[in-house]
């Protein structure tokens, strides 16, 4: 349980020179509600289940509570998940203090590339790598649960 | 992960004369859709989280599954839940070689009481104790997700 920092932007460059890691990650939503988001993970081969609150009112901080589980039960809950999953491949790109994760988006969401930032505060400073677009923490479209139900190839 | 097979009744006549247990229950719904309910329950001391699939045809048989998670947690997510919280508490009452689950609904779902018996399969024989009423297996009305959106009180 925590409140979550996060923002969030486009990538406009090529990011992936200082990439440390990559890993698959599939998710679906048993709600996209924004108020009480279920989401259902598979990241490599581990499974989640994680519920989001609203986002506070810079769509920076919002309440998140996940819980690892079976990655067979995830599996079986993924089918039961609102059309369609969203599939992309996630890479850790370190970045100053601190770590960005880059979303290669995959299927209906090809084309999509963003990047997150956790941080302790939402004024909190970072260093901005070139490749850092636009900023889009507040833009309901760019939810990952917007993601699913109204993809990016259909904008 | 389980396929549930239950089918539920409304309660006509005393029957807390055979009562083995009693347990105060609080649930929410972060997602109260047919197809992909997401309950919060606190059951006694403990929080569990669960997901249920669509019905069968019948209104018997649905896909189940469930995790028991803090109670703490289960107190946070309470308050991210559709409103309202369905209270009710819980009666064990053996019957035969079953057991019924008969549930005292408080609150705005106060005057209904309702019993629910696991089965084995769709068409597996019980007892019918002499309390037992109509049955509302395949009623939608009847859900407690439904209870939770439209209380009792306002039928």
């Amino acid at each position: 349980m925590s409140l979550e920092i996060e923002r969030k932007f486009l990538v406009r460059g090529e990011f992936s020179k200082n990439v440390t890691e990559a890993t698959e990650i599939v998710q679906g939503y048993l709600s996209s509600s924004p108020g009480r988001t279920v989401r259902v993970r598979i990241r490599g081969e581990k499974g989640y289940i994680t519920v989001k609150g609203k986002a506070g009112e810079s769509g920076i901080d919002r309440f998140e509570w996940e819980k690892e589980i079976p990655v067979d039960d995830a599996r079986e809950l993924l089918k039961l998940c609102e059309p369609y999953p969203v599939e992309k491949t996630r890479y850790l790109v370190p970045s100053g203090a601190h770590l960005f994760e880059v979303d290669v988006f995959h299927g209906e969401n090809s084309g999509l590339v963003m990047a997150e930032i956790e941080l302790g505060s939402a004024d909190e400073a970072f260093e901005k790598p070139p490749w850092l677009g636009e900023e889009v923490s507040g833009d309901p479209r760019f939810y990952n649960s917007s993601l699913s139900a109204k993809p990016f190839s259909c904008w």
